[in-house]
């Protein structure tokens, strides 16, 4: 797969201009203002199974519109006081998995919650939460991408990101997280939502955004030769007198705008064949980010990214970030 | 694209055996006796436009949940007397479409009802109606076939079923058309919806099915080696230990099952070389259709099945049934 | 599918010098001229079948060397005075079809003729018309677009071109059309040789090409990725020697150079993400084209194009140069 | 590729039943008859090049309907009386070449002749003969399986059949050459050529057919997943209603049918992986051929066949056969 | 991707003859004796990094002709007395990897040693040991499969297997581990060596193979559509003499021989969908396992098999036959 | 398949800046110096067949580290006097073939020497030499082009090049021979090799390198689609930190910098589609060659290049080099 977006150099100084409704923050107020009328009610069950080195609570607690959402926090048995916690968000299609799929960041001695992403889970790894969908105004292309996508109040992602900033919330409710250190992380989708978690929950420690998705979706659609961009292409090539009407509402939800409010530092890292998350969406969001961050670039690879190679890199970042000696 | 189903002698004998749910029958007694819950209201709004020679409404009924349904009913402007009614169920991922694409019926000297199957119409041919979807207890993989997959009562074709049987009483409340005369009729999906209408309403003239889906999921799941049998597929992959609760499901939905309580005369059409529908699987319910049938089969067609030329056949039957000179 | 030719703001200013042989005129007043020893003999026999609201006649002409070429004239059975006409041509590897498919012209009150592309009609809507081809001076591409490409007299499409002007005519000599008000439209190839018409018959109404083919062929067998362009470009892969000969026939038969004579008002539309007629290819037409014109962008759609989104568009133009009201 | 076919052990008994026109021969009879009208004039230029081994001629000869069909001649430049000739036919889309492509049977002391098919030779290997094709009565699929296939008369492998009958001729024309130590030969379309001339010329000393094409069109149409073949597929899937009547066309042209009348002996050669010529079309024409015969099984090839390995036991066998010591 | 290979009730029977030469045991005895050659000479080296739950050790030892082999020893930080232990090898194309992609069995409370497959691990996991591979008799097709096949004694395999008997014996020289309840485990190559060891080490407590590799070779490489049983069809299709010759060298490696020989007992797991690692060749091994066994099916999936859902499974029955309460 | 590197105007001007190593003629000279520790040792074995044209021996010769390398002379059977000499090596995975594969220059009336390249000839022309491979520091990626690839003095292509080299002094120890006219050639891996030996042996009479391979291997890896360098990219995208050791390594390779000190005349040539040896990579080359230079180049061809009809020019223009009238 060779190199298709823009040279390194051209990335590195590829600097959209964003594209921000003028209500954005509004937007956002409204949104998790109306979710705090249904109480957080975080519940931890544990799970039994065949692990011994860590202890895993079936977690669940009231996402947007109250409705339900699933993940596992997964503890290591033997530790000493209240723990840093990776809240970790899922690639697209993806769901919390089985326990035995999230041992990473509780061998490095951090709690970890991952939570479902409503509705996903039936691609690649199993998800247990659904989506409690409104039918909005019309037809969708299968796929996440384009449910409700003509109007904001109805998108998926406003579902989505709300259920997002609230895991954070019930990660710090938990005895056994030290509530001021919590790092928001994911690659792909994950990493979108990570960066969007960045802009409006204002006291994080850390966030790692691995081949971020949701991140200039215009850019994104025109030019991925990929996953799942492509759905929001394919719809508008069916719709093409909604191009202003999807891109409109795709504002509110770009990472590239999220990030342009974050506070915390952030780690990104971009694959420069990557045709899922091209590498000029990734700099965008890099670029546009608002407080202190640093970009890990893989030349040869495509949306896998740095994979198992950048995990060893994060844990590093992540101890630093946490204050571990 | 080679044969890669049975042999055409094999599909001629070839007759599984149903797998159908014991309270069948209870089941959809009790779906359409709460769907009376909501009066139809139908609603016909003419549509002005660059046609002259048709006339087209805007239709919309409540379907199932009360939740608004729409089609485009398309009359020929000059007519005598009420019509016989061709009502039409679109393809996978296709919507009502334009009107000056729902042209064949009324030039034919029909009425012609399509309506859209909710949620779709963002992949090939517009739509405009949207699907409410409950969250269902958990993930589902892109596309239609798997939302809420795991109960019968939730599961989206449900949803659709109850349009369907619909959208037959929207037709007869039409004043140009004549109740006594209604074909249910369609392609793929369409065909599907047709079969599954001829085994839900009692009293239709006549039920078009060409290249069927819906038809013996399993074996779908199985061979399909392109189309939406293979979302299933997928899910199954992922959700590895629900194989038997889905096909449970899917038991209620199949139109194998509908087929063999039908009692309207069907013209069926298979395409030997179909991937997306394989043989097997039309030929499944053309073997348990209950009523007088005919087959036309299609050696060197893929899922475009007879095309335009089974059109020709097709108008040429519905004269015949619609008994006119 | 993501954009792979030039961006729009380099589309809307690409402006390809022309390659036009110093003869062009002269060769196509000879061919036109000898074309006219054959009298062009229209004969038009009603076709009887299921449709009730359309009038349906089996065309046929003297083409190109007297050859007989088919085509169906589409009239709405009802009527007052003689119609508008639209003559119609037909995509790379189609045919007239089936007169069922041909519906939506009459249907908006005008009437149709389609024409075949002779020897075309056996890949995906079938044709009735040969090619009488001539041996040529040696071997060709499957396909239609290398059969005699060394020599512009025994080139495929000089045959091509007379029958289609030859078209024109023929509309002209129904008495139910209207002489005067006489559209040459298509897509794709049948664009290409409406601009080709466009250039060659002075006294047109309007002119429709949707993602012509048959433009710039030089740039299309250099970058598009699918389709026709590519049977050039394997020809020349196979005969190296004979690059610039090739392209010295097809100067004689390049839309953007028809076009350049072209009086007639035309409609263009183009989609960035078509690989088989890309959108370069399109724009070097449109900048070239000499008379009235506007551009209709299609930004997420392959060679699919505006579909039948750009047909709605395309009767509200066609009524209005027709001077409906 | 995995196998795809019948086993082997299926294969060895797979005799299908022939499907032969009453008029076979009488066909045949009159054809050739017909060509002898045309005198069959060869003509053996001398070529100059760099080659200094082999003295190569460029032959023309009077083909069908006396159309000048080309060819090289390539004798060993030292040499003792005249030489046995092996005539080649090429494969689908090739012609004759450039002369230095043609070594090997000179190289083994033979004379060769290869031939072009009329109008091939613009896929892979260049020719230089075009073919000279009425229109018939209607269109075709690009490629040339198609062309005028509705019709044994004007079917485009009646041309080329005659073509290579007369190549034998030619070829014993020539004063370097034994004219009773002729063997016919060729690979895929070459090879169904060689069988077909072996059951129309009657005193050939052998025939070699590698993975020969042309051979039971029916299943090669139905099952070759790759390839020419598919040419009659895809034509079929349009023309749905002439099915029939193309395949009591090909029953003319099947080398199944010729084979059954050869009385030369013949090596064939087969690969169980071939989609293009799958292993059962060439066991039905090995099983029927009526001569002395033997098969090479090449096990895990494609279409390759036994390429370079093959021609090497070509060779021995044909010094055998032409008794060379 | 549909089921392509036999059917469920015919895999369930099918249980093929077994080719074994008949110094197979000879051959092994031979081949291990002289390993023995090289003193195992393990060291266990601590690895330092950000894991805190584990405890890693970078392990080498003299595997086949002394050449250091590589692997990582993972074990629970909180431990009380000797471990039983897995021993895992990779799948094809794939090495060790980092420390931290080794973390289940450590959570699930087992010792585990994951060792390298000399010079794979540049394809999808990182691998840190060569190959040092002697000429042998001529040409390979890339990747290992061919390497040295025409000779048992030179084929890559029989050095592969040399390693993965010694790395038992390393497992158990490390304090930690408890010698006596020791596992053989694997997906794909790493079943096809767990099957192996099976075979020549007399003492194991389990074995674990999914979806395994390595089993009955001439059944791969003629219907395995993906992966690289596919390497032994392409080099066969080039060294078309040597067929026979390359399957006598495979019939000493074949995972179906050596599990004839197993006497610890085996849990299987197939995929009816894999194309990689087809499901007749997983039955045929498991037919012939020699001790208890299970296979467990997985319909709907290719050759990502039962996946984290399967390593679930495994969890669970290594604790039982670990005879962990 | 588009033009996807730069275009004709850019490749003209492409001139990247050499990366070569300080100590690389002092690498050379060590790794020649070393080779001639094994004397050269060729021996010619006359080959009985049934080509009677041409004399072929069969080749082999010490090549590094004295390990025997194999290769086919090919001399025409009537001679007079020492004959100009073609030593040609083949593409990759790729061999010698069979005898009767290599006749073209023989009948063009030179020697012929075509020698294995070491350990292929699996994948599509046979070959007979293995490659004794020292383990190296760890894991490959299937194929050739990543052994040893962290250190120079073990990398594969250090014992290819030293076999290259010498093979020149095979063909000129042979009494057949005119030592002082000897040409180096090959296509794509092949010219990789011409070129490097054009830099390392002073005293060729000409090089013909066509659509050469081992150029540039940077911008190889980041940009071709197809063939042997996505060999590199997918080796880095395991081992992403070793990015800048690989290329170290690969500028002693680079057949860029042996052709910045070749002295030999040289003829290039170039396929502007091709995805294998992406233009840009053959003009690197072509423009830092040192001595007098060609390029032929072909527009619309891919990896295929100039084929048959490169051949024939190559042909010419070794005659001329070669001073033959």
């Amino acid at each position: 797969m060779p190199l298709s977006d823009l040279s390194l150099p051209e990335l590195q100084q590829f600097f959209p201009k964003r594209s921000e409704p003028a209500d954005f923050d509004a937007f956002w107020a409204r949104t998790l203002d109306e979710a705090d009328a249904h109480p957080l009610d975080p519940t931890f069950t544990p799970e039994t199974g065949p692990l011994t080195g860590v202890e895993v609570c079936d977690v669940s607690f009231a996402g947007h519109g109250g409705q339900r959402v699933h993940g596992w926090l997964v503890l290591p048995v033997h530790r000493d006081g209240p723990l840093p916690c990776v809240v970790e968000f899922p690639g697209y299609g993806g769901g919390r998995g089985l326990p035995h799929e999230q041992l990473l960041y509780a061998a490095a001695g951090f709690a970890h919650l991952v939570i479902d992403v409503r509705g996903q889970g039936g691609s690649w790894r199993a998800g247990a939460t659904g989506d409690d969908a409104p039918a909005g105004d019309g037809s969708t292309h299968p796929g996440f991408l384009t449910r409700g996508v003509t109007d904001p109040d109805r998108y998926y992602y406003r579902r989505v990101t709300v259920d997002a900033v609230r895991a954070i919330a019930v990660a710090r409710s938990h005895p056994a997280v030290d509530p001021t250190r919590i790092a928001a992380l994911g690659a792909s989708q994950g990493g979108g939502l990570a960066l969007t978690v960045a802009g409006l929950v204002p006291d994080l420690t850390a966030v790692v955004a691995d081949v971020p998705f949701l991140c200039h979706f215009r850019r994104g659609a025109e030019i991925a030769a990929t996953g799942p961009y492509g759905e929001l292409a394919r719809y508008l090539a069916v719709h093409r007198d909604r191009v202003d009407r999807v891109f409109r509402t795709l504002d509110y939800f770009d990472a590239v705008n999220h990030g342009a409010r974050a506070t915390a530092p952030a780690r990104f890292s971009v694959a420069l064949m990557d045709t899922t998350c091209p590498p000029s969406t990734v700099f965008a969001a890099y670029h546009h980010y608002a407080a202190d961050k640093r970009m890990e670039v893989h030349t040869f690879n495509g949306h896998e990214g740095g994979g198992a190679y950048q995990d060893g890199l994060n844990l590093t970042y992540l101890r630093s970030a946490f204050e571990i000696a």
